[in-house]
């Protein structure tokens, strides 16, 4: 029923995350009832993001320059080096304004379950980047989750080898956030980490 | 921070069923780190959908082949007319193989909030087509919501003045559904349409 042009379209478009089977499909019609103002641009958008888009050799961001602004901005400090899993972990850094360091993209997190050794992720390079850096402190702001603690614990090891300071994001209640939402975890290290109000 | 080629994606992303503006975030680095695999795929996909597929004139279905396959087959029944509200209708309904009819893709449901009227839908051509097909019988295979069901009756009465018949979708508990989830609604259907066992 369905031909193999639009079979391959909705099954390229279920692997994208948050698309299913079903959403593929109704995406799949919405991109061809909106021609002109969805389904042309996005693939152009998506020709011109592959052809642009290079992956950053010195921390592993996106940008269209190599190395990536971030790396090449001579405002930013050059001893205080973040560690982020994801590109989109840097990006909500940077909407915080707050960051004046340099980044490092790790790509991922230990995990021995999907076989994600410190070898895949090159941690190797990431410690001889903050050596020749000579950074003061390595930001691991990394998820707070079993394997992404595990990850800063493992970082901050190798970094102490070296003598380089090794910190991590505070924990607390999220700003907005209600008390009787919070989860334990959270509550004690909220409670930990009082201030003078 | 993220360069125009990227906003852009992310923001043509965004726009498709299913997707928000995060989910669009993390789809559209996912795309570029699957270039090969994923991202130059797409994008090729969606220029064939685009080249390829045609809204078939006579049911307003979508195909390789104007007017579509199921109007160029023979096998169909030539009385017998469907009407559904959009194409993906029409898949759901082919992947159960009972229907040996036509289709006609009605492209929405009469709603006076969207602005949706009968001019819209061109529910005059519909009636013009069951008329010119003699069709013995029109299942109106709308949704079974307050819209979709009003655009049934306007349907039905419509067709009453040609004399020409028309069915809905039989209501009742979907099959492998648990007696105790379903709405009162719909056990009252299921009630009155009991059949010997």
């Amino acid at each position: 029923m369905i031909g193999p042009e639009l079979e391959r379209l909705i099954h390229l478009l279920a692997k994208l995350p948050g698309l299913g089977p079903r959403s593929a499909r109704r995406a799949a019609l919405e991109l061809l009832k909106k021609r002109e103002q969805l389904l042309q641009p996005l693939a152009a958008a998506l020709t011109e993001a592959d052809d642009k888009l290079v992956t950053c050799p010195v921390c592993h961001n996106l940008d269209v320059q190599s190395p990536c602004g971030i790396c090449q901005d001579p405002q930013r400090e050059n001893d205080l080096l973040c560690v982020v899993e994801d590109v989109a972990d840097l990006w909500a850094l940077e909407r915080t304004r707050a960051f004046k360091g340099r980044y490092h993209v790790l790509g991922g997190v230990l995990s021995a379950l999907a076989g994600i050794t410190p070898q895949v992720l090159r941690i190797d390079k990431l410690v001889l980047r903050a050596r020749e850096m000579q950074a003061r402190e390595v930001l691991l702001a990394l998820s707070a989750t079993v394997d992404g603690q595990a990850t800063a614990h493992f970082i901050a090891d190798r970094l102490r080898e070296d003598g380089i300071a090794a910190t991590r994001l505070g924990h607390g209640m999220p700003v907005g956030g209600e008390l009787d939402y919070l989860d334990e975890g959270t509550l004690m290290a909220a409670l930990a980490a009082r201030r003078v109000a």
